[in-house]
């Protein structure tokens, strides 16, 4: 976060115990330095008791003079809270197999800067997506997998992420299982695409059991990778239809244009500040 | 099945083993008989090496003809089988506990003619909806269900069920099980809708597992009935957006309009005779 | 509005040219009598730069305490604005022709609770719909339109409207065109619903315009009235699918599922406050 | 079309005036030579009185056998009609300016092996798009339109859609409007993205004018050029939802994905000759 002299337009996410007086007082601090609020999301969860809020502003002042007005209001109300600059492109790894239809997504939409994310490394246990790595600027590290060598894989990872300055990592349609020491070790940070409507399907061949089951809608659920497989806070999903002619192939195929949205808008918004969690689920302030 | 001299609307439903030959046979009775096709479907299914196919014709023989002329084929190619009179309001129970959103759904399509089905009486295990079925002009029958009464209850369904001549039962958000002996004296002709986007949230309570959950969408699904609970073949299926700020009451509340639309559009396809089993599936010839 | 000695669950909306410290003041005025916000959304327009705001919230001061409150930053800030109480269900007048299927769902969903409005009186220009306005114990009051005619029609309306307290219309496929003079007595208490995706095909028979185009979706509109016929502000919009196979009468019916969900869903946000006008445009805080 | 000692897998289409006999004939055909129908679809126009039918079948006779078989059907019946194999790649020109998205997507699936098309060359407006091509492996051609050169930059493309076979040309956000002689010329075989719902918004700047009517779906529509723009039979249709907060580029973001997935479901059933002519309108069987 660096001082900017001229307008800054930030945004300020947090959450904390809900209590009457937080949003004057950051409409407050916000007006108090002559700043402009351009979009303001809250959301007070009666089950939980937890507030959550994102705001966007413009001000003028430094951005450390925004912090050390916020940073009282911060220890004053509880909050776990985030303040960065609006658009900002985090910094992405993306971790891939075989399938490329939701790396070419997450790619193509990066250059049409259509996704604040800057993808500096595409990682792959297979060497199949060099070339569109590569086509788009995109360093590739081919990081194979055994049950020998995932130790050594996951390092090799977690050194990636520290060395890159990466703050999310995204597996599109990674079929690996990431080790419940590396889960805790990027907590928050790694938005995967399972490709069934969870809590559905869960684990291998989700397609295949839809088709077996005789369902009329497949889906895909985007969400944050946790030690249980399959279980974390869901972020995203969406479905499409399906009936009695198409074999699995074919549920494959629609399915996968499906995981390609899903993934693309969670990781935007993830990007974006958006999404908050909330115990096991999240609030996303789309 | 009456004879009809003049032009008859029928449909001929069938599955059989998958062979060549099916369609000529069937395509040259209608011809021969100087018949037009008006509707035709089919299905073969790689997976079971069944073959489905729904034929809607017009013919001015004698509907006895017809059946003589389809008889021998039937026989040649094995298969299961079903003429029936384009249109024909089949006479139908609806059960009910105490939401009358599906029941609503259901006698108002069936007034307007969008349902061909002839509601012969609503059976409610509570009296709630009496007041709607008489509005309607259909019979209420309450038959009232504890764990002692449910053989008797049970009994006096079927009573109904014979005396009335009903050929589908439809449970409208009816909240008791029904017995392995029910369901198999009634199988085949029993819809239900349950309120999740199975197999997710099987059982009680869907909305509310699905809103401790997090999903982003919720769903509705309509199937046949079978011993197992929640397990049989899917005929439809529908979802609606959710999010972070709903309720466990407005997921219902949304969640009602998905069922009733599902509900009726299951019991308007399976009164149409395109519902067709596929061992644990459906093919559906909408 | 009542004064409450106990909790007084409040929504206030309000709009104005967009400048800083709107909701500073507003939160502030809030929380200056200990009150709290249990749900808040705002959004300010660049393009027009207006300033949208929706706020609920609960105090244990008095009604006209709160608006003693707020009446001077509604000067200061140049507000349109209103204040009422959450849930008030909001005096309604139906008008119909022929078709059910909208009354219905309206006369449905406000029985169960799910639409804030309170139905005091059906009109109709024929007489098809009184026993079902009698089923929901709502008077039912035939006005026939013909081109002589009309202006007592329209003149028997106006009167009815103020002698029930009605504050919003609703034009369930009433299938007459009103009178500038009445849009513009009645201007933005009006809701209509037209069964068509406008801007596409305005006017009559939009059905039958839709299936000779071959469009392969229909939709519905529902929209605030104005003098320019299918041209006011619309609320909600949605489709559904159709094909080749489907005549026109296939499209009305299926059509008709949609304008319900529409009408309703459009109904219930102006009934809960959530729906703001931007010019020709509006703003749904849903 | 070649002849296969194996088996062959054919897809037949045809149109022709309704009458009795059709399918008895074409089943006939294909069962005398003991052939197997894959997958067989119909539909019978009651308003224009025209029968499309489309047969996937396989044999084992030689394609000249079956062409000799099927000719004399044609002549008696007055088909309209094609026979190709099963799955063949269409030669494809796709035509582009600027905008990435279509063609991406369009490449993206070719490669995949989704789409049933073979890319023979792009040709652009603009270079932008060269690159992307290249990476395809597909010939990128420049040819630059303006007033003056658009009778010789027209020629160019007749030439090249010449001399590479081409059978389908796909406008993938092509901003350039083709000359009544060119539409003529290729008629039946070019396929247009427009960026709206159809009829919604013909002609220029689609998003702006829906932004500005407040429209709360956004759609995009393929179709067949014609010489009237944007009037051409409908092949696929798609919307997506927008509100009050989103901005034009929103809107424009949004809409790129309904585009790209509309374009690409209506190039495969083109390709799949899923697609016939009724009319100003198609018949899709999908």
């Amino acid at each position: 976060m660096t001082t900017t002299p001229a307008s800054d337009h930030w945004v300020l996410t947090l959450s904390c115990p809900d209590r009457p007086g937080i949003v004057r007082a950051v409409a407050g601090a916000i007006a108090d330095h002559g700043g402009n609020i351009t979009e303001s999301k809250q959301f007070g969860d009666p089950d939980t008791g937890l507030f959550f809020m994102r705001v966007q502003g413009e001000t003028t002042i430094a951005r450390d003079t925004l912090l050390a007005t916020l940073t009282p209001l911060a220890e004053q109300f509880e909050w776990t809270w985030n303040l960065d600059t609006v658009g900002r492109r985090i910094p992405t790894i993306i971790m891939v197999s075989k399938a490329a239809h939701a790396l070419n997504d997450l790619l193509f939409q990066q250059r049409a800067a259509r996704l604040p994310i800057e993808v500096v490394a595409v990682v792959g246990n297979h060497n199949d997506l060099a070339d569109l790595a590569t086509f788009y600027g995109v360093p590739f590290h081919h990081i194979p997998v055994t049950a020998d060598t995932k130790p050594q894989a996951e390092a090799e990872l977690l050194a990636l992420v520290q060395s890159t300055g990466a703050e999310l990592v995204v597996l599109a349609r990674y079929m690996q299982v990431l080790s419940d020491t590396l889960c805790r070790a990027l907590e928050g940070r790694v938005i995967n695409i399972h490709h069934s409507f969870l809590p559905s399907f869960k684990g291998a061949r989700p397609y295949h059991r839809a088709h077996d089951r005789g369902v009329k809608l497949i889906g895909a659920t985007s969400h944050y990778v946790t030690a249980d497989l399959d279980e974390g806070p869901i972020i995203e999903q969406d479905i499409d239809r399906v009936d009695h002619e198409m074999s699995v192939e074919e549920f494959i195929a629609l399915g996968q244009d499906v995981e390609r949205r899903v993934l693309s808008r969670a990781v935007a918004w993830h990007a974006q500040h958006r999404v908050l969690m909330n115990g096991h689920k999240t609030v996303v302030f789309r």
